[in-house]
């Protein structure tokens, strides 16, 4: 093995990861924000029909080298994460 | 609700997932470089201190507003995902 090559390679990596991690963050600001229009007109945050649109517009342009289930997988880890987000903040808002 | 509000909020997370899968899809691309290289050279394609250096990276650089163990577990997802595309490439290629 190149070693020189794998490092390389785990340099683009590791400045992808920081991008994912900066998009992530900014994903997570705007589920706050969403979840805080939601709260205000008391309307559920979940919402199954909106999920799927966002799932099916992620299968569309799904190129691979993700199969679509994988990457649909990964996508519902990060929508948990924002649900999970927008809970905390209303239970916070609930005990003040 | 503001439904005008909701949905910009909703274009911008929309915006972010497209970038999202570009760079998932990137760092799958990447992650079957790095197991071709390893394959090549018979080194493990599992590596947990790697591993574990880029789930340091991320904690230091996390800035919320997701918390780290919540960031971590999505990470720790993209990375399975990466191995199992490795391990599947390294399948297609001992059956050739």
């Amino acid at each position: 093995m190149s070693n020189k090559d794998l490092q390389v390679l785990r340099n683009e990596i590791d400045a992808i990861d920081v991008k994912l991690l900066e998009l992530l963050s900014e994903r997570g600001k705007l589920a706050q924000e969403i979840g805080k229009v939601k709260q205000v007109s008391g309307v559920k945050r979940f919402d199954p029909v909106r999920e799927r649109e966002v799932l099916d517009k992620i299968a569309e342009n799904n190129e691979g080298p993700f199969d679509t289930p994988t990457m649909k997988h990964v996508f519902k880890t990060i929508f948990k994460a924002c649900l999970d987000l927008q809970e905390a903040d209303e239970r916070k808002t609930l005990l003040v």
